[in-house]
């Protein structure tokens, strides 16, 4: 252990090797449940790619595990400490190189935090899409390790597209440079893709060039209750197939709009079972709004109410982003799904999930990205309880059991960590499997990288 | 070499086995320039994903290179037949399996020729964008190996951006199943975009899950000529980082356009140095014309006409898409570079090719996705002469140096076969293609599928 710490002040300024382990201790995990953390042997804080590499070299030569860390806000146990591992954390790496309005192009260190990136690049008009709802915390390197998502998702994507070129520090310290920083590029296969929501499992990412674009109007956003699943879930059918691009296409049930009121008296309507947020960013989004309230109407929507400003319009938002929040205050604890099935199969979703709630006698509030059918199912528990805790686990499989039932997949945007691992390999079967753990040896033949995470 | 054809009759009907040298030949290469072909000892036209199976199954036993062949328009002989090779042309397989509007997914088999996809989807409302120019011949499995582009990719995005999932045969026959069929999904690493641009190399694509997007109104194109390249390009960077979101945005140099009017007798300008199009697909196409109009004129256009009405904007288009078979008629034969710079490096790009040509004394007619980056400077010359086919490749190398000098890459969107193999090599650098190889060899261990590609 000695050895290790000695080698790693060997190439790292003092400060940035910490050992005591009541500091490390805040390190050890991300905000999943359910996922054990042990206690790393030091958590190192690089500034450079130098740094890195003299952190994977040192880590290559003595065989000692090595967990990257964005900003923790990770919901699937990912940049959990393992005993004795070197937890390497990227805040400190956190300059934005540059931002180019010709290319359209960022240029970023991976500690840099989403929100931060998000303002500056506005700064000159420019707009990087994905918008995690840890957004003020999470880091792009993060980001790119999970796959990111956002209520942006349904018109602008998720995180993968918007990673041109990557460098990455590879498990024996070797910097490799992947992608491009043109508009366009097929030179060989996409390894950048592949380092994309690979968990810190392949390589260390310490420079990203991301591309933006231009920044859209303010958006308008409607709100229409809905009497149950099925209704709700039709009108987000018969609006992406009415050929509507929101930007932003939201559920939330009622005990999510309960929470949301509860923690801060939004006066959201408690008596409806779903409520549906419509937001358009487009040159004249009254126009999208009053096309979409007639297909909110058509399909069985109580209520239709168009936001009368941006303004109104943010608070909505600001509702729909309290979500998860809100829900962790109706017990000591929650465990988030995350899957993501057709939009055809939305509605099948959230009877099914409330079945499940129903049937283990638990509270699960559900916020979606409804016009990517991706939902997140919150099971709310207190970890005091011993069998309610139990249930929670239960009922938190068997969501993921119905999302691949319906032809979804079991994360969206959250990844899989040392939560799903069980889950991963049912949805990748035997073949995908077996390629996915060809591509870790080669990366990293030694296991060092993020062990035990993912597979 | 007759147990060969005996074993794949044996899972295959007659009429999808075809060994007459003469018909065989006719498969035998792509649309490339300077790249070997060999004589195929049999190509094979299966049309179920089992017939697909079988032929790899086949060539496992009896350690035969298989090339997977699309619609053979790619441009850089990555279809190319090899000596006693199996030839698997997926053409037969072409059938669309579903369009669905809600998910805006298609799913297809990999034989579907591009425009009728493009046309198949149209009449629902809905648009796959990839378009490159020869759309009417070439096949979706071509486009996901080559990683395809075209004119839409500045605001649409390439081929890689509509892939969701596939359905692979291995090289040892077995089935694989990359992505999803939902709109989101990270589940492990992203093997669906290994594929794309993979060439064939990998795996052999037999199903596609597509995205599809709603088809937009149809677009306004302005038209504006340039004393030179610097003011072309000026305008190109004017019009991006103006926020603008031109749906193309193309170029064509005084060699191109002389060639289109010989062959089209088109009307273009040919006293003017370069054409700029710029198509609008917005609700307010006459408006963004009008401020576009205004930066050209900024950047120096000595003319700017915007079309009068869709039908006008067709014309100018179809005067674009004929350029590269138009210079074809301006010597016998072509090589046509891919290369894609920075925006900011269009101008340089534009220069340093003219000088190349002056050098080696040789027609090279210059059109591009300009808001990409991505020219295709068109070599002309005469293979029988041998001078000017030596100083032809000596200008296409010396045409890629300079894309890689400008911090641009070897292919935007044609991809690497056996034409740029030496040039995918200096793009990559050594750790870049040592794992590149590892990739290869861990999909495809006896080395079998397109051998002697991409590296």
């Amino acid at each position: 252990m000695d050895r290790l710490i000695e080698k790693l002040r060997g190439g790292l300024p003092p400060e940035a090797v910490l050992t005591d382990p009541d500091v490390t201790a805040a390190y050890a995990h991300d905000h999943a449940s359910f996922c054990p953390a042990g206690a790393s042997a030091a958590v190192v804080l690089p500034r450079t790619v130098e740094q890195v590499q003299h952190v994977m070299r040192t880590a290559t030569e003595l065989r000692v595990p090595v967990v990257p860390q964005g900003g923790r806000s990770g919901l699937s146990g990912a940049a959990n400490a393992s005993d004795g591992c070197v937890v390497l954390s990227l805040a400190r790496m956190d300059r934005i190189l540059e931002i180019d309005p010709v290319e359209r192009t960022a240029t970023v260190e991976p500690g840099v935090v989403n929100a931060v990136l998000s303002r500056a690049v506005q700064e000159k008009g420019l707009y990087y899409p994905p918008d995690p709802s840890s957004w003020e915390m999470c880091t792009i390197g993060g980001n790119i390790g999970t796959g990111a998502g956002g209520l942006c998702c349904v018109k602008y994507g998720v995180t993968a597209e918007y990673v041109l070129g990557l460098d990455v520090v590879l498990a024996d310290g070797r910097l490799l440079r992947t992608g491009r920083s043109t508009a366009k590029g097929v030179a060989g296969y996409d390894l950048t893709r592949l380092f994309v929501g690979s968990e810190g499992s392949l390589g260390v990412v310490v420079r990203a060039v991301l591309a933006l674009r231009p920044h859209p109007p303010r958006q308008l956003v409607l709100a229409a209750e809905f009497p149950g699943a099925a209704a709700a879930g039709d009108a987000v059918c018969r609006i992406m197939a009415g050929g509507h691009t929101p930007a932003l296409l939201e559920l939330m049930d009622r005990t999510t709009l309960r929470a949301v009121n509860a923690m801060a008296r939004m006066g959201l309507p408690e008596s409806t079972e779903a409520l549906l947020l419509a937001g358009f960013d487009t040159p004249d989004p009254a126009a999208d709004l009053t096309a979409v309230a007639e297909l909110c109407t058509a399909a069985g929507a109580t209520e239709v109410v168009p936001a009368a400003d941006p303004a109104e319009s943010e608070m909505l938002l600001e509702a729909r982003r309290l979500a998860l929040r809100a829900l962790e205050g109706v017990r000591s604890a929650t465990m988030i799904d995350d899957v993501c099935v057709p939009r055809g199969k939305l509605a099948a979703m959230l009877d099914g999930t409330a079945a499940i709630a129903e049937k283990h006698d638990l509270v699960i509030g559900v916020c979606a990205h409804a016009g990517d059918g991706n939902t997140h199912p919150v099971v709310c528990f207190d970890p005091a309880d011993e069998d309610e805790s139990r249930r929670a686990r239960a009922s938190f499989d068997e969501i993921m059991a119905l999302g691949l039932e319906l032809g979804g997949t079991i994360t969206g945007e959250h990844g899989v960590g040392i939560l799903k691992k069980e889950w991963l390999a049912r949805e990748l079967g035997p073949v995908g499997l077996e390629l996915q753990r060809g591509i870790k040896e080669l990366f990293d033949p030694l296991g060092l990288l993020n062990p035990g995470k993912l597979f």
